[in-house]
């Protein structure tokens, strides 16, 4: 079981994911990004290794992919909100964009 | 330049879709589904093999994935709505999800 981000991690963890692109929705207690290519090999392409590190931590996104579209959404279930593995997961889809 | 079904077609077109669970979205004349797997391995294993399909077919689906679950959506942008190539690839997804 994966506990929810604190009050005091929280706020550096937010600020420094929002530096990247992600946004933060409260009502979902969730991380938003879209991710945009070149084209659909570029985007299904990075969608299948992050799918590897999704299956690898067992944390999994809901996202949506439209051609050279992909957007993003991070939130962990179990938790009720965001934890640690979701910023795991962004941190690591991040870099696999580049 | 892919033409829209025109509408001697399209009646038995969807009703045939509509047997494998395609519904017909009248206002952006597209067809959706929602395909259910057993696992996350699963669910993706199927959008990378529908994926080399599109690209290969340069035709590719609106979908959106939370771990075993794919909503599909396919219409021809080009078309302003549904063409053969969105026939085609709903039933090459069909086959590839069983």
């Amino acid at each position: 079981m994966t506990e929810k981000l604190d009050d005091t991690s929280r706020g550096a963890v937010l600020a420094e994911l929002a530096a990247t692109g992600w946004a933060h929705d409260p009502e979902r207690d969730a991380i938003t990004k879209r991710f945009v290519f070149r084209n659909f090999v570029e985007a299904f392409g990075f969608m299948t290794r992050s799918a590897l590190f999704a299956e690898k931590w067992n944390h999994h996104p809901e996202w949506f992919n439209v051609y050279k579209t992909v957007d993003v959404t991070l939130t962990t279930h179990d938790a009720g909100g965001l934890s640690e593995l979701d910023v795991k997961l962004a941190r690591k889809m991040d870099a696999l964009a580049e």
